[in-house]
Order: C-alpha cells, then sequence, then structure tokens
C-alpha cells in the first residue's frame, strides 16, 4: 500500500518531492535532534490522489492521516477534542517549490467550546485559551471557509473601541469571550451553519482547504510565472502546536541568517512577544530585532543563534527561519533557503566560497538565472512603491522600471525627449516605424500582443522596460488619451511601469539605477567556466551589438536585416522596392538599399571583431512596411509620383488573411530573387570591407528564413551563393561563409535530413515553430490562453517557456535528423527561449551548440547554460 | 557504367520508367516482330544528369548516343551527314507518363542543302526531298529553336499564292525549293546564325530541346494538374525516317481501337495521302477515315487491322496508335493505352471483362478515379465549346459546367433564381452568409481563395460548378459590375464556367446534363468489392446527405456544425449569443439555438438510418458569423436593441490577426463550455428521438476540433460527457456514443499516444494540418505558390494532394502512437485529401479505416480506394 502520511522522523530533506519543501525541512531538522515540535506530512502524492478521486480523500489515506494523529496523541499524552486536555495542531501547506499564492496556515485546531475552557482550566491561563480559539475561528473562517479577513478586525475593532484599548493584548479574557461569540455568529449567518465544533471535521476540512488552495487561480499563476508543473501537488503539514501567545516569555519571530537584501553575513530578524502567527508580519504592535532577544532571553537567543548556525552549515545556503518561543522554550518551526534580492544572492554565493563552506560550482547553482535582470535594469524605490497604486497590470514584457510622460506616437516622444523629458510611449500596438520613439522612450506600453510582439521583442532588444497586451487599457489614440481603472490619462500625464511584473501606475515613481558589484564579475567567470554551451546574442544594429559584447555575448545568432529598414532615411527606398512593378524597377531600387544595408553590416562586423555574426535575410511580408493611414498613404502616393487609388491598390493587393502564415520569409526571395541577391552582396561586401581595413577574418553565416522544403532552400542558397561567389572572385580576396537556414516551420523540423543537406547551419526559431505546432499566432492567443490556465491545460506561456513536449519534439527530431545527414552541422536557437532558464537546459540537454537571445538577457543564458551543465554532469 | 542508351531491341514495356512511354512501346513492339522502324532511347535518367550538370549532356552520355547512331548506320546502310545516302531520323520525347505538354517531335532531321540534293538523286523524287527538307528546316526553327510557327505558314501561304496553288502537295521542286531559301533567311535572320547543316549539331541541339522541355511552363503546369514528380524525367527516342510524304501510295495516320468518345468496339482513325507528321491533325486537307483505307491499300489495310488488334490484346487496353505507309509499306510508329472520355473508359473496361481479356480486379484499375467526375456534372456541348472563347482561367474548385446571369451577391441571386434565369453567383470571396445564394446558382466564380476556400469547399459540397481564385478578374461589388481581359461584365450578362478547369468564358455556352449509364454501377460494384477502406462523405444537411448516399457513401466522417447556424433564421439567434456579456445571456441564446440544431440532427440521422455519422462541434471564429459592412452593423444593432458604437467595438474586440491561429475550434469550447453542452444536447437528443421513432440504432461519434494537448481534449470532452449522460439517463433509453477529436494541428499529431487517452476516434483534418506543416495559409499561399511551380520547388498543390513526406509523416506518426495507446482506435480522414486519388491511396497504406470527402467525390475516392487495395495486394 501506498504511504500517504509520513511522521517527521520518517522523512529527510531528500524527500522534498514527496513531502514538500516545509515537510522535508521539518523532518531533516528533527533527525538533526533540533526542537521540533512533533507532527506528520501527508504526502504530495495524496493531493493528486484527491484530484483524480474528484476532490475527496480516498479512505486509505484518511486511515493513515487517522494513524497519525493517534501517534501525536500517544507522545503528547493529549487528545484531539478532548475537553480536558486537547490536542492543538496547526496545518500548513508545502509544495516542493517555495509558493507565496498558497494557503495561508491554520493554527489552534482542535479548538472548540469546551476544549478552550478545558485548555483555560489546565494551563490556568484563561486568556491564552481564549485568545486561540479566537485566532482559529478567525483563521478558519478565511483560509478554510472564504469568510473575508477584514470583517473580523472590524469585530475586533469594534470590541477594543467599546472597551477603550488600543492594543490585542490589552483586551482581557472575558472580553476574548465577547469576541469569540460575535465571531461565531457572524460564521453561522454567513455559512449557514454553526461554527464546527468537531475537531476532526475542522481537520479535514483544513486539509482539504490547503488541497483545493493549489489550484486557486493565485497559485495557477504563480506556477505558470515560474514555471512549476501542477503535477507537484502540494504535501499538508500538520504539527503539535507550541504557543507564543502565553504571556511575556513566549513569542514568535521569523529571521534570516545573513541580510536577504544585501547579503550581509548578519542575523536578520524581527520577533515579538505574546503574539502568534502572523502577528509579527502584520504590522499591529512594532516586532523587536532579534539582537534585542540577547537582552530579553540571553539562553534562548544562544540557542537560537547556535541552531541557526548548524541549519545555514547543513543546509550551506541562507536560511530562512521561523521560531516561537512557549514559556522561554525555543521551537523551531521552518526553516529553508532564504529569498533574496539579486545583489544578495551574488553576495551570499561568493562570501559562501570564500568562507569554505560551496565550491564554485555549487555557488554557481544558488543564484536563479532570471534574478539577473534586476541587476540590469532599473528599480523602482521601493519606499515609493510601497505607496503606489496599480492601475491596470498588462504582460511583463520586458523587465525594469520606468516613469515618464505619457505620449502616443513616436513623433510625440521625439519632441518631448527633446525637450527632456521622461516619456513612456503608449501604443494600442507597434510597428516598426515606431522604433525610433522606442528607443528614446524610457518605457514602453501597448494594449494589444504578446510576449513576442513587436513591441516586446524590440523592447528587450533595447533592454527598454515595457508592458505589453494591456488589455485593460481603453485607447483612444486620435485623441491621444486612454482610459483605465476610471481615471483618464491624457497626453503630457504621468504613469510608471513595472516591466518585471506588468505593473502599471498612474503617478511618476522615483527609479533607481542598475549597478553591477564586483561579485557579478566574479560570479559570471565561475559559471563561464564550467559551461559548454556558446551564448550570443539577437541584435540588429552595432549599439546593439555592443551592448551585446558587454554582457558577454560570444556572437550574434540573429541579425534581422528588416530592423534596418525602417529608419527614416530607408524606409522610403524600401517602400520604392516594394511599388516596383518590374524586376528592373524593384533592381533599380534596390541598388539604392544596399549601400546602406552594406555599412550596417560593416558596423555590426567592426563591433564583434571575428566573432560569429548570422544575418537573416529579409522576413516580414512587404505589407508590413507600407502605410495604413490615409494620410501617411497620401504623403507616400504623391512622393512616389502615384495616383492615390493606385498606391491603394497595390496595398490592397499585399493584403493577407493570415500574415503570419503568408508571403515572407524565404518565400519573398523565391518570388524576388533580386532581394536576396542585393542582401548577399551587402553581407559579403560589408566582410570583405572589414577584412582589407581591420585584419578581420570573419566568416559570415547566412540565415534563409521559414524554409519548408529543401528545394525552397536550395533555390535560394544557389541565389545566395552564386552572388557571394561573384562578389569575392571580383574583390580577389578569399573569404569563407556558411549559408544555413532557420528551422521554425514543423515541416523543416520533419524533414530535416533533406534540409541539412543544403543547410550548413540549422538555427531553431522556436518563436514560429511554437506558433505553428500549437496552431495559434502569438498575436491572437491572448483571447484564450487565459482561460486555459484557468482550467489548467496549459501552465505556462509557451511563447515564454519552451513547450519540450510538443515543440521540444520536433527540435530534437530536427537535431538527429540534421547530424544524420550533416554530423557536424551547427546547430542554434535564436527564438525568445534562447534567454529562458529552462529553454537554455533543454537545449544543452539535446546538445545545441549555442543559444541567442536579446543582449539584456544574455548575463541570465549565460548562468542557466552552465546550470544546465552542472546539472548534467551530476 | 550505366547504361543511357537503349536500341529498341535491347527493352521492353516493362521499362516505361527508364525508357517513358514511347521507347518501352517501340521496343516491345520490336520484339514482338511488328514492323518498327529501328532506332534507340536515350533514358530518363539521362534527362536528370542532363539537370545535375547544368544543362548539359555529359561526354558519357554523348559516347552512347554515337554508339546508337553508328549502329543505325550499319543497319541501314546510310551514313548521318552523308551527301548521297544521308541518314535521316525523327527525335520525339518520351515520359514514363503521357504528357500532352511536352515538346512537338522533330522530323526529318539530318537533312541539310547537299544532303537534301542527294536524297532527290538518290530517291529520283526531288519534290519528296525538298518536302522533306523544308519541312526539317520548320519543325527544328519552331521545336527546337522557338520561332515562331505562323511565321513559317506565312511564307508557305505567300508562295502558294504567288504560284497559284491551293494545297501544299501542289508545290513542286522548285517551287519548294525557293521555299527553303526563304526559310533559311527568315532563319539566320530571327536566330543570327545560319541554318546548322552539321547533323550531328541537328542532333544534339534536338535533344537538349527535348530535355529542356521536361522544364517548360506546360509541363509543369500538367505535371501539377496530374501529379507528376519532376524527377522522373523524360526520355529521348531517335528513330529512322519512314516517309508518308513520297507520294501517292504513302500516307500516314493516327487511330483507336475502338472509339474514344463512345468505347464502341470499332476502329476508329484517319489518314491522309502524301503527309508527313502533324499533316493529319492539321486541318489543311481533310483526312479520310481509316475504313478507306480498305480500299486504297487493301493489304495495308489488312496488315494494319491485324496488328491493332494484336497490339489491344497484347496491352488488355484500347490502343491509340501512329503509322506511316511509305510506298505501300505499313510501318507503326507508336503505340499507347488510349485516352478517353469517362463514358468509354467505363464501357471499354465493362466490355473487355465481358470479352474475357480482364479480370474484374484488372478493369477496376482501367479507369482514372479523377475521370468519374465527368459523368456526375454538367459539360458543356463540345460543338459549342470549340467556338467559345477563353477569357480567364482561375482555379478548377468544383467541377461541372455551369452558363448563367452574373449576379454579385446572394439577394439578387435569389431574385433573379425566382424569375426563373439561370444564374451565376460573382464574388470577392465568398462568406457563409452567402449559402443560399450559392444553392441557388448554376456556378460560382471568386477572385480570391484557394482550392480550400470557403466557396471551393461548399461548391464541392453542393455538387455546384465552382471556379475560385480567378485573379485576373478586376472586382466592383459595389457597382455589379467585374472587367476582365478588356471586357466590362455587368449584372445581367451571361458568362460560362468550366469548374473542371477553370476556365471562364464571357457567353452563353450551352450545357449538357450527365447521364449515367449501367456500366457504371457494374463496375463500381466491381471496385466495392475489393475495397477495404470505407468511404464517408461530407455533409452538413440532411439534403447534402441524400446525395452523398445516392453516390455510396457509408457514412458522414464531417458533419460541421456551424453551417447550420448560417440560415436567415438562425444567424440571427447565433449573434445573439455572441454579443451576450454574460454566461447566463449566453445560455439563454443557446436555448433558442438548441431546438433548430437538433432539429437538423434528426434530419441527418433519419437519411443516414444506421449509418455512422461524425459531428464537429463549432469550428470557426465567432467573428464570422457578424456583419462587416456599415449597412448590415446598422441593421444587427438595430434589431439587437444595442447601439452602433458598442456593436462595432464589440466587433473589433473580435477582430483578430490571424483567424486561422486564433479563437476557433475547441479553444471557443475551453472559454465558452456552455456553447459544446448546447450542441452535445443537441446531438443525443436527436439520436434518441430517432431511436424512439424510427427504431434506428444510432451511435453518434461527436467530434472535438483543433485539439493540440490532451488535457484541452479532456476538458471539452467532460463537458460533452457530462451533458450527453445526463441527456441519456433523462430519457430513460439506451444510447452509445464516441468522442473523438481532429487531428489537425501538428502537436496533437506528436502527442498522438497522449491524446488517444481521451479520444475514441481520429479523424485526420488534412487542410489544417497542411497549412501548419507549412507554415502557410491556403488563403493567402496564392500568392507565391504559382513562383514556387515555376521554380519546381513544389510540384503540386499540397492542398489538393496531400504531402505524404511532411503532412504524411504527421499522420502516419499520430496512427502509430494513437494505436500504442489505443490498439483499436477507430481511424479516418475528413479534408479535403479524402477525395484525392493519390492521397486515398497513402490513407489505404497507412491503415486508415475510412475517408470522408465531398458527396459528389465519393464515386471517386470508392474507386481510387479499390485501386490502393488492388495496387498494394500485388
Amino acid at each position: 500500500m501506498t504511504k500517504y502520511v509520513y511522521l517527521f522522523h520518517e522523512g529527510n530533506a531528500a524527500m522534498r518531492d514527496l513531502l514538500g519543501g516545509k515537510g522535508a525541512n521539518l523532518a531533516e531538522m528533527t533527525n538533526l535532534g533540533m526542537p521540533i515540535p512533533q507532527g506528520f506530512t501527508i504526502t504530495t502524492e495524496a493531493c493528486n490522489r484527491y484530484y483524480e478521486e474528484n476532490e475527496t480523500i480516498p479512505d486509505e489515506i484518511l486511515t493513515q492521516i487517522e494513524e497519525g494523529i493517534a501517534y501525536l496523541e500517544k507522545v503528547s499524552g493529549k487528545k484531539l477534542g478532548d475537553n480536558q486536555n486537547p490536542l492543538l495542531v496547526s496545518i500548513r501547506s508545502g509544495s516542493r517549490a517555495s509558493m507565496p499564492g498558497m494557503m495561508d496556515t491554520v493554527l489552534n485546531l482542535g479548538l472548540n467550546d469546551q476544549a478552550a475552557e478545558g485548555l483555560a482550566a489546565k494551563t490556568g491561563n484563561p486568556r491564552f485559551a481564549y485568545d486561540s480559539y479566537r485566532r482559529f475561528i478567525q483563521m478558519f473562517s478565511d483560509v478554510v471557509m472564504g469568510l473575508p479577513k477584514p470583517t473580523f478586525e472590524k469585530i475586533i475593532d469594534e470590541v477594543k473601541e467599546q472597551k477603550g484599548v488600543h492594543l490585542d493584548t490589552e483586551l482581557a479574557a472575558a472580553d476574548l469571550q465577547e469576541l469569540i461569540a460575535l465571531f461565531k455568529a457572524h460564521y453561522e449567518k454567513e455559512i449557514g451553519s454553526p461554527f464546527p465544533q468537531n475537531p476532526k471535521v475542522q481537520m479535514m476540512e483544513a486539509i482539504k482547504a490547503v488541497f483545493r488552495s493549489w489550484n486557486n487561480p493565485r497559485a495557477i499563476y504563480y506556477r505558470r510565472q515560474n514555471d512549476i508543473p501542477s503535477t507537484w501537488g502540494t504535501a499538508v503539514n500538520v504539527q503539535m502546536m507550541v504557543f507564543g501567545n502565553m504571556g511575556d516569555t513566549s513569542g514568535t519571530g521569523v529571521a534570516f541568517t545573513r541580510n536577504p537584501a544585501t547579503g550581509e553575513k548578519k542575523i536578520f530578524g524581527e520577533y515579538l512577544i505574546n503574539a502568534q502567527g502572523e502577528d509579527v508580519v502584520a504590522g499591529i504592535r512594532t516586532p523587536k530585532t532579534i539582537a534585542t532577544l540577547e537582552q530579553d532571553m540571553p539562553e534562548v537567543y544562544k540557542e537560537f543563534m547556535d541552531i541557526a548556525k548548524r541549519l545555514e552549515m547543513h543546509y550551506k545556503d541562507m536560511q530562512d527561519m521561523e521560531f516561537t518561543i512557549e514559556e522561554k522554550k525555543l521551537y523551531f518551526l521552518q526553516t529553508r533557503n532564504g529569498k533574496r534580492t539579486a545583489a544578495a544572492a551574488l553576495k551570499v554565493a561568493v562570501d559562501l566560497v570564500d568562507e569554505g563552506m560551496l565550491t564554485e560550482e555549487e555557488a554557481v547553482l544558488k543564484v536563479e538565472p532570471k534574478q539577473l535582470d534586476q541587476l540590469l535594469h532599473p528599480a523602482f524605490d521601493s519606499a515609493a512603491l510601497k505607496k503606489a497604486k496599480v492601475v491596470a497590470t498588462g504582460l511583463p514584457a520586458s523587465p525594469g522600471a520606468a516613469a515618464g510622460r505619457v505620449y502616443f506616437n513616436a513623433e510625440d516622444v521625439k519632441a518631448a525627449s527633446l525637450r527632456g523629458e521622461r516619456v513612456i510611449l503608449v501604443r494600442l500596438e507597434t510597428s516598426p516605424e515606431d522604433i525610433e520613439g522606442m528607443a528614446l522612450a524610457q518605457g514602453i506600453l501597448t494594449c494589444r500582443g504578446g510576449m513576442t510582439s513587436h513591441a516586446a521583442v524590440v523592447a528587450r532588444g533595447m533592454g527598454t522596460c515595457c508592458i505589453a497586451g494591456c488589455g485593460e487599457i481603453k485607447m483612444n489614440e486620435e485623441e491621444k488619451y486612454f482610459t483605465v481603472a476610471g481615471l483618464t490619462i491624457k497626453e503630457g500625464d504621468y504613469i510608471s511601469l513595472d516591466g518585471s511584473t506588468g505593473k502599471v501606475y498612474a503617478e511618476d515613481i522615483k527609479t533607481t539605477e542598475p549597478s553591477i558589484s564586483g561579485d557579478f564579475a566574479r560570479f559570471m567567470a565561475w559559471a563561464d567556466r564550467v559551461r559548454t554551451m556558446k551564448v550570443r546574442a539577437n541584435a540588429d544594429n552595432p549599439r546593439d551589438a555592443k551592448n551585446a559584447l558587454e554582457f558577454g555575448a560570444e556572437g550574434i545568432g540573429l541579425c534581422r536585416t528588416e530592423h534596418m529598414f525602417f529608419q527614416e532615411d530607408r524606409i522610403h527606398k524600401m517602400r520604392k522596392m516594394i511599388l516596383s512593378s518590374t524586376e528592373e524597377e524593384r533592381r533599380a531600387a534596390l541598388m539604392e538599399l544596399l549601400p546602406v544595408q552594406r555599412e550596417d553590416f560593416i558596423g555590426i562586423y567592426e563591433v564583434m571583431a571575428e566573432k560569429p555574426v548570422t544575418v537573416r535575410l529579409l522576413d516580414p511580408p512587404l505589407h508590413e512596411f507600407l502605410p495604413q493611414e490615409e494620410e501617411a498613404i497620401a504623403d507616400l502616393a504623391k512622393d512616389m509620383n502615384m495616383s492615390v487609388a493606385k498606391l491603394k491598390e497595390k496595398i490592397a493587393s499585399l493584403h493577407e488573411f493570415n500574415p503570419m502564415m503568408g508571403h515572407r520569409g524565404c518565400r519573398l526571395a523565391v518570388t524576388y530573387p533580386e532581394i536576396a541577391e542585393m542582401q548577399a552582396r551587402a553581407i559579403i561586401e560589408a566582410a570583405i570591407h572589414v577584412k582589407k581595413e581591420k585584419g578581420y577574418q570573419i566568416v559570415p553565416e547566412i540565415m534563409i528564413p521559414l524554409v519548408g522544403e529543401v528545394k525552397e532552400l536550395k533555390f535560394v542558397k544557389n541565389v545566395v551563393v552564386k552572388t557571394a561567389d561573384e562578389v569575392i572572385r571580383e574583390s580577389g580576396i578569399d573569404l569563407q561563409y556558411l549559408v544555413g537556414t532557420m528551422i521554425e516551420i514543423p515541416r523543416a523540423a520533419l524533414t530535416a535530413d533533406k534540409i541539412a543537406q543544403e543547410a550548413e547551419f540549422f538555427s531553431f526559431g522556436t518563436n514560429d515553430l511554437t506558433q505553428m505546432t500549437f496552431g495559434f499566432s502569438r498575436d491572437d492567443a491572448g483571447n484564450f490562453l487565459e482561460a486555459y490556465y484557468q482550467r489548467a491545460i496549459y501552465e505556462s506561456d509557451p511563447f515564454a517557456h519552451l513547450d519540450q513536449e510538443g515543440v521540444g519534439q520536433l527540435v530534437q527530431m530536427a537535431v538527429e535528423k540534421g547530424r544524420q545527414t550533416r554530423p557536424n552541422i551547427k546547430l542554434g536557437i535564436c527564438g525568445e527561449h534562447g534567454g529562458d532558464p529552462s529553454s537554455v537546459e533543454f537545449c544543452h540537454r539535446i546538445g545545441l551548440a549555442y543559444v541567442s537571445c536579446s543582449p539584456f538577457r544574455v548575463p541570465i543564458a549565460r548562468l542557466a547554460a552552465a546550470q544546465a551543465a552542472i546539472k548534467n554532469l551530476r
């Protein structure tokens, strides 16, 4: 029979998956002989069973729980539901990973009207007994039954006012009895039945509440953000109560072995006398710092410090602990690796190595890669942030904090920026024409589009804070205002954006600039030493390339040539090319684009020196380069010397029903080979130029996008090779180059053995591959993905975390088939997933040579690649 | 060393792949001892080599060709290029399949100024010698060098006029010499060099021209239409000349062993005295019927009839033969299985069985499945058609012929139809609101959309002639006219459509109704006997279902519930549902749709009796049900009692960037489970009703579309099962039903093992699967696919013929994975490919239980399935 209930001494820290973090650590501490109140853990498997059995607890689990209770009754000499000597327990959730969204604790479970009397009599402390009972009613009502907390707080406040006291602790036993009666009456009125007096009923309801809380919306959201599968389940910890509310020699507190904000090696914590549970953090009374305990209770302090040190040594990491003092006796209720800021994480990791506690490799595993974002972007001043009110939440598309005045188009942003204003660009959605405004803005906010929309991709490349797809905003771009949460925000008003959380504030919040300490460089050097995968950046111009280099990029994995065409001086030439009606006209227009494009590549090569650069040929459908608004169309028609009607006809003829699945990628090069010719010429001429001028040995990697069939690749490759060889021959200079393809169409993955006959490298374009494999577009999925998360169908955004089961299967298939044909084929990834730690680990596991991501994510990818290498060695 | 050249006696009929049809049959006839001028065949592999070597003929092939010539010189005693006794040859292409688009023949190759003199001297027939030379110059110039034919015809006409003669045969030897001089001058003027005098140069140029013709646009188009891969290549036949132009005891002709129009067992052919090559079909002189030959040259006639009979017995099929008589000696130049009408094909097949020449199984293989279309749809009167002029060509979306007055919207069609007019509906593209107009129209013509666009799919379902995506037409729907080929066609003007070829005519062409003979039923019964795969139909209403049954459908594989909602009385209820702002409102609107939907299913079940019916839950995005035009929006707003602004906001909120990859399919049921509930209720209630009323044992198959993840399927399935079980329980009647899914998203195929945990059947939706696997939408691919065909990247439309390499790989993977989990899982296909013979064969090979296609394609699918079964047994 499956064992669903473990007594604390039956478990250990290694059983985290089964017992949850809290349960495993309580077991470990029990075995270390630390003062832990006895208890047991109901496993995460029991949680999964609960859901399999349509949200009921099967009998075999019930039996095991009862055996657990019997054990507690035996060791304590108390009895659950006994009127004289009741066994009281706490019920707490605890999953494999720390999950802030989960259920709060229920303390003092086991109390009812009689047992409270019994406890009062037995302890001779009626105030304690009634305080415990009123707390239990409060917690059970809120946490298990979902009655809102504030009503209970209001009742307490009313009683305090009536009694003329200020603090909860000033309420006498009789006052608390009154409170209990009021609480119970409120409960019965709201729930429709009396407050449950049977402790077994109380317990089973509480356990089911923990299981249910695993699928509450907060938990689902948190899991999605942190890539935690719902199959992990949560454990439930049932632990005998110890009481911090027995008087002035009792208390409860929380402490960190080091400072979680800075990493400083100094104990950091607070406690509160005569208190229980959340009192410490609730801010009703001001807690004391842990140092004060040395004076208050020196022996307890010594024991506490001793155990804290042992725990840190044992877990080799900074610990976050909860403790309770019951009449001068110290108990530990929990320990876990403490959450910390990125700066603290780096300092702790580096210090632990210096203290000899960790090897460098172990230290590399101690920092969450995603956390590094904090170090690279501005953040809100934490004091200012506390007072700010969130007015809307969108997708956290590009991290960092930004505050500034709202403008609704790129031109206005430019003008305001010239006036020296801090600016936030707000758009329904951005288009490539907004690039300049985006570069000048402190932050970008869009109403539509997902994590890989134009705004999101470009902003991440620039390292600019961006919130995308904020649908709560009702936009009026023409009249330059938007409304949200009942407010109207006009042009010039201040707003603030937190690109790391997606939160929007309708005020000007102070930001602080990021600062990188020496620890960073030291730590990243350790990571780089163990890493086997290369990390490249996606960069489209010399500025982004420079950024990328500074963040440690070892090459460019994706240079999107189309972004180059959107600048004011080029878009005109591009449009002329698109509006050409003959190949001859098109070739003439392309000749004008050639020198511009060549200059761009020269700039990038000069920055990257001999590091590899992969250039992707033109990818987006041509209509993206044409204006859509009446005025702009009229201007262009005049400019091009054609009638408005004729221009509109041309624009209409380029219209597509599903642009994502339209005339784009290599399909452009198949229909207009002269475009690919021009681009190949620019790439090769630039490389030859830089080789001549600087002596760099450059090996351009020319990447043909959106290939689905080898003959398609072969056709475009022939165009590229013919041009490239001609340019090389003319120059009289020797130059190597590679021609490869993106694998971003399912058919390319399925036929990768054939594709590899022509492709010298594969770069996985996992954005498009995800779209095609799932059959939904990133721009439209927002309309239904929320329902999918709520129904636990998808647990995370497949555009943020690579779907290893489906998309990953295609990637793996392509890797295997590609290698069959060309054993040394160069393999990398250049989709957004290249900067996502779990996806990076997948890339390592299947043996890719590099990942490529936006410049600001390069450090994250470096660390994630290092951690993947270490984990896979183990 | 590879053998690239085969003498005729080295080959046989089985070597068709290597020698082409013509070469293999010439070899076969040689071995049968028939009178065949000697020659050799250059293989199809040589053609492929030619392309591999960048359009040059490698030396090893040249050497073998020279050996072939040497052999011919030896057996004939003549010499290529000899001035006294020149060897003359014909050069003809011949691929594995008959390809009308290929190169024409070059006769009399080997002649030059001297050789012509020599031939004149040797034969004592200068007229013959000069006639042969002028013909050679003409053919070489046209076929090999691409000089337009009409110029040569014009020169002949001028000379004839000058000489005062009427027929070519009346030109004397001297006249022909003049003609030769004029031809050569014209050649030199146009080509820039004199007419080649070296016979080896002539020959190599002609051979290369054959190879080149394999990739001319006509050939590419023909291959695409007929699913012939470009890798087959073409062979070249070099054959010694025999001459039908040596005088009145010579001639040339073509004949069929049976009548190719009716199948009647009676020789059918024509010949022309003193003629060569194309003279018979060129219509310059009126040819004589083959019967006349009995009087003209009784011995030749007897020999001819004897050989013709032997050939038919040998090939067990009606033969199409070419022959030449040289001074009373009969030669055969070609035999092949004759092309024939569908009616003739059936009659020949049935007759050959009755004559004991074929078994029933062999007969089943003799009819092209696609040809059956001809029997099921109206056709143009062939005399009327000959005089008609094609003004545009679109996609042949639904076969048949139609003529009528043009109307531009469904309402006008309806009105005209009530007046008794024959009507053609012309639209930019159709939408579901046009259904009624489409049903009333004789034919449908659209400017946009592909073979699987709305218009195409619906028209095929109805059996109505349709041409889709006819981009040459410039449309003005508002002012009700279109322009094409310089004509303006207004409302009420007549046009005619050929839905089998895509040709549009700007006139009223007489049509003839289809008629099905007794042969059809007999023949199809043989096919059904050997067939192992079931054939179902896609039908959305009782009328289509009835049609399907008449064509032999064994069930409904796809009933698209959305089509039911577009009728006038329902669209209103549907829109009310869509515009609901709460679940409550939506449920109320759904309750109004329930009885309507139930009635539809009752109607279908009553028609289908106990045959299986697969019903697909709502699939298209909701915005498809809302109007887009100002006026219609205003009407609807009034109707719904909401402001125009609010309605527009709602419509805008439903807008999608890529509707194909948007909020549709099961995604609707995930967000609005109440829709799936209503549909499940309607399906089950209808089945129970029919069971009660008629006693039919119906097992509804409920199909959940667009699934990509098993949890998604499980969620919707739970909704369906809960409702269905409730309805069954309430009814007190026992009813079985199945819940399955479409496999149309790549991820579903990749995770089919998991999907099969929940799905009781898979139906492959290969339209969407093709879109997602290739990453292009069927509606947009028209913009670039033409370039892909021209560049031989794709050889056929992947929406018409299943792409077995890519899409097929996913289908096969899903079949295997699905069976791993659920060995008896029911497997079928319901995409458009279900009616395409090559795709049907693929389905048979991978072991699907059934294919489902539009009702009018059911006979095609039945025959294709039978042929697949026979071929796979062999």
